[in-house]
């Protein structure tokens, strides 16, 4: 079955037409949904994919991430955990396209840890239906990592650390990481894994806190005891560290682990789950994102 | 005895004559360390202190804070834990005031929590002397908050926290604080120390992690589980509640921890510590200060 699909995130617009999880045209620009206001979205997505909607007339047609938020085309209320593919199409929301065509938009997924606490993706639980993983843990890094449990083939539950953003202010913003130099000796990042080792491990005299570990990272390198060229990847490692730790605590911790990203981001991951004894796959995003837009629409087909 | 100190910080320069601990007269400017260049230290403290040296022709000089950082007037060097006022004393630098009057600054302290890693500290050593601590915890609240642990008259050992500039950081330069409003509710503050203590509790399948934390709490408001004015108070309660769980991991926990700080701050603290069972005694910065200076200069003295 073909079918077309937008993945329209905060900064780029990117379509596909799709049949049998192969990618047969493609086209993208940088009209993400922050460069757009409301009203915009149809033209915008018509000039790019109009071409395939005529060729293509039986094609149902997907939306998928940003595009579904409340700075999106249509805010696409969050479904619930846990999700599975027919729960996601089911929560779909129609867009109108003219001419008697829809497009759907899929939704994101909401859960919550423990009352009155939340937590929200919009776009990853795509990605994650495609992973391949029923039953199992899935880390997809970025700016917002998220760590997803599956189980049965649905989304159980999941939760998302600021660790890319995190990084991005103690660089850009903080005191912290003024003293980090360039060329970055990756050498860095292992220290830094192994101080967030040290935080979570038996020995709570080492619980030193993530708010003392940073602190400290910059006084190493002030008071000559770590190299500048080492910093910047030194808090890499801490913060990935750390989210890594949190994550294993707060899900059962698995012999194996997939991991959706490209390199070398997911290099990263992989090097720090090995020094775990944690086995790791990876997966390609705009794979996964095929795959799962693909369970989607059969639901739909159904 | 009388001696004239200066409080030289980042931003400000407070001057002060003092007898027996009691402030006889005192000039503040806005002529911090970071509002001076190379070579104009001397004529600032001349322009602010001189009358007193004029008045008081052998009365120690003391400098104590940022004004002996690489930035400052002269570099000194810092001390090593532990050190009590003899040890200071010792390692203070002196710098040339003309017509054979010499002022010291009073060095900062170094501590190598792990080998390799490092903390640092310059003019919160003085304030802890001041504290009247001799053995026990104290806490210095701030944008770098200090936890100290003396042992018979000595700065042992300590632990810094960046959880006043994370606070900054999260507020103005990230997505996470985004959604607060003002007038802020300060309930938030028990809800972030709430979270913090579920982080670091006896359960493992709730240590989320702080970097998890932070974006549920974006989490809730965007979702409507949170009120927006919430989210202020509740950053500031998490962070605080994460500092003293780290804390108290890696010192001693005691019965009772000693607060240098000004209300509302100090309040805070005092808050936080009592949840957990722990007493406070509050000190005021200024009056540790003077009396950490004394210490410092009746060791000269001798």
């Amino acid at each position: 079955m073909r079918f077309i699909v937008a993945d329209w995130g905060t900064t780029r617009f990117r379509g596909y037409l799709v049949e049998n999880e192969t990618i047969l045209d493609s086209v993208s620009s940088s009209e993400g949904v922050s460069a757009l206001k409301s009203g915009q979205h149809r033209d915008v997505f018509m000039r790019h994919c109009g071409p395939w909607l005529d060729a293509e007339p039986e094609a149902p047609i997907l939306l998928v991430g940003m595009v579904g938020s409340r700075e999106g085309w249509v805010m696409a209320p969050y479904a619930s955990c846990p999700a599975g593919p027919a729960d996601i199409a089911k929560a779909m929301i129609p867009v109108d396209l003219g001419d008697g065509r829809q497009a759907h938009i899929v939704p994101g997924l909401f859960y919550e840890p423990v009352p009155d606490a939340a937590d929200v993706m919009r776009g990853e639980e795509t990605l994650v239906l495609g992973s391949g993983v029923t039953d199992g843990l899935v880390c997809l890094p970025g700016t917002h990592p998220k760590w997803i449990e599956m189980r049965a083939g649905k989304v159980e539950r999941f939760a998302t650390y600021m660790t890319g953003e995190m990084y991005a202010l103690l660089r850009e913003h903080s005191m912290i990481g003024r003293p980090a130099t360039e060329p970055e000796d990756p050498q860095g990042f292992d220290l830094g894994l192994e101080a967030a080792e040290r935080n979570s491990g038996q020995d709570a005299a080492h619980h030193a806190g993530l708010l003392n570990l940073l602190f400290g990272a910059r006084a190493a390198v002030v008071s000559g005891r770590m190299e500048s060229s080492l910093l910047g990847p030194y808090l890499s490692g801490l913060l990935t560290g750390d989210e890594i730790n949190s994550a294993l605590s707060q899900f059962a911790r698995p012999t194996s682990i997939t991991i959706i990203a490209d390199s070398p981001r997911a290099d990263l991951y992989v090097e720090a789950l090995a020094r775990k004894g944690i086995a790791t796959i990876v997966v390609a995003p705009q794979k996964a994102l095929i795959a799962g837009l693909e369970k989607i629409v059969r639901e739909v087909a159904h």
